[in-house]
């Protein structure tokens, strides 16, 4: 029998989540685990995905049919997305040793159906499995098709994408300036030496918005105004976006982890909504999920990318090696501006 | 020698405009009109058009390259579209006597080049020549445009329109239905009776916003959700018709009446942006102007749904007979809820 460790969702959080405290978010337990029946594997959780999008799916304020993957309920483990190793198996899917991507959550181990996992092998040239959480899984396909497929950029734009030193946002950075080639890319970041790495990446420039110079410095930036706004932020830097969008821009709504943690009551709302009619600007929301029946050619574009040397995976990682009780300390790292690139947690 | 009086921009207002005081927006004069040259004519204005778009042209906050027409300046006569009768002709386009668009703004006579106006003919069926300034004209157009151009609607849509009592609103109502055949139509609107005539012309059901019960109300007639949004409004209602939205839904953004009047500190911020990233909502600002050259195609459909009866101009005009004196009066009735329809203005 075996005993796992899980967190689960405790209290959903109006503001920032707790850690602990009478309100803390989350919950340490403890379970048996079943022996596992025919079909099914036991797994052993590596490496956590650490994503903003985890902060929307606890959110008292989501009505569950207006979110695209079901909410986490409270009493339930946390979900997130984890590449495991198999320790016991009773399928012929997979053996014991083998990896695998799991949706096993916030938990140290997990008896599932061998038909919930997907093989995590290992990637050529030496690059670690842990880039399957990041450049090239689920968060270099938000990039790959909100550039392509939803903004639809061409060399001829000049984009500006914020949260640009974040897993999704220094994706976007390398795929506009280095694979499409656009003329000119604008990152946006909250530290200067963060600017300094996105730029590294490809960035024409990236501005620091922490700066009290961050609006002039926008608008120096844009002379000609943005044609593609990737918005990985909302909040203040969207509502600035909007009066520097050329007429007919396209804005890419991705993500908007400035508004997360405040309750609606709180939020800062949108303030220039006429400039979409002014300079007929066209929004798009999108999620990755609706891109899913095309991520093998978005995979056949980073393969030949990465070898042409177009794309870079080196450091586009920050892993956090941890204990497994640390593991909603180190989530919280999303929301304090630490992570540069992907935020990826490394079970002890 | 003809004396003309005229209204200029006083002061911008950064909020509801003031009709007299020391801040009064506006400001009566008069002037001495030169002698018509070859190739100008002489026209004394009939009709004005009141359009909320005015309202943006002269406002402080917005910065010139940010608008879709040169905004007014201050010390200069306040634009406006009007309907003229020409009184005096130097050129070999009009005669005296005949009708044409001008633009000669708050006005009582212009001198002006022939080539700078168009003829406004008699309509067919005793129609009133002043449905060029709304249901057959911009107005009319700007519904049509929105509606198929934009948001491309189709029978299978569920479309719901705010100011749906307004201008554009009432052509929405009756394209979506009528010419479209839309499977549902809802409209928004400011008063009972309102709500009535909005059904009256076609709609499925039309809520009105100032009841207490609006946003369940709303909830309830969409219980499949919106596919289409058609916004005149913006602000409060906009926000709520967020959490509204299908999956993918298309928004035709065409005006923010409701934040018109406040300075942007004042103004009701957005705050349900989330709601386009997780539900995948498309946004689309548009400006009539951008389909001018489409103008002749729509003209044709507007003809023919008007002799199937599918099109009703009778009383979609709301005329106000006024001296000159009270131009800027009336045309605050935009902002009041006063008007059911287009707003007219007629001088005595």
């Amino acid at each position: 029998m075996v005993k796992s460790r899980q967190w689960l969702l405790a209290k959903k959080p109006t503001d920032m989540p707790q850690l602990d405290g009478p309100d803390a978010t989350f919950k340490l337990t403890e379970k048996d685990l079943p022996e596992p029946k025919d079909g099914e594997i036991v797994v052993k959780a590596v490496y956590l995905s650490n994503d903003p999008a985890q902060r929307g799916w606890i959110s008292p304020d989501i009505n569950p049919e207006r979110l695209y993957v079901p909410p986490v309920k409270e009493g339930t483990p946390m979900h997130a997305r984890a590449i495991s190793e198999v320790i016991e198996s009773k399928s012929s899917s997979f053996k014991k040793g083998d990896w695998v991507f799991s949706s096993t959550g916030w938990s140290e181990y997990g008896v599932v159906p061998a038909s919930s996992c997907q093989p995590a092998p290992e990637l050529p040239g030496g690059m670690s499995r842990t880039h399957y959480l990041g450049a090239l899984g689920g968060t270099g396909m938000t990039a790959w098709f909100g550039l392509t497929a939803v903004a639809q950029i061409t060399k001829d734009d000049v984009v500006v994408i914020s949260g640009a030193a974040g897993a999704t946002g220094s994706m976007c950075v390398q795929i506009a300036k280095n694979i499409i080639g656009c003329k000119k890319v604008i990152g946006i970041a909250g530290t200067d030496e963060k600017c300094k790495w996105v730029e590294s990446l490809g960035a024409d420039t990236c501005l620091n918005y922490k700066k009290s110079s961050f609006a002039d410095d926008l608008t120096k930036a844009t002379p000609e105004f943005a044609t593609v706004y990737f918005d990985n932020v909302g909040g203040e830097i969207l509502d600035l976006m909007l009066t520097r969008m050329a007429k007919h821009g396209r804005v890419a709504a991705c993500g908007a982890i400035s508004n997360y943690n405040s309750s609606k009551e709180r939020a800062t709302g949108l303030k220039n909504w006429f400039e979409i009619i002014s300079m007929r600007i066209q929004v798009r929301g999108f999620i990755v999920l609706d891109f899913m029946d095309k991520v093998p050619e978005a995979r056949e574009v980073f393969t030949k990318a990465l070898q042409e040397g177009k794309l870079k995976v080196e450091g586009s990682e920050h892993i956090v090696e941890c204990g497994f009780e640390d593991v909603p300390k180190t989530w919280m790292h999303l929301f304090d501006g630490t992570n540069q690139g992907k935020l990826i947690t490394k079970l002890q």
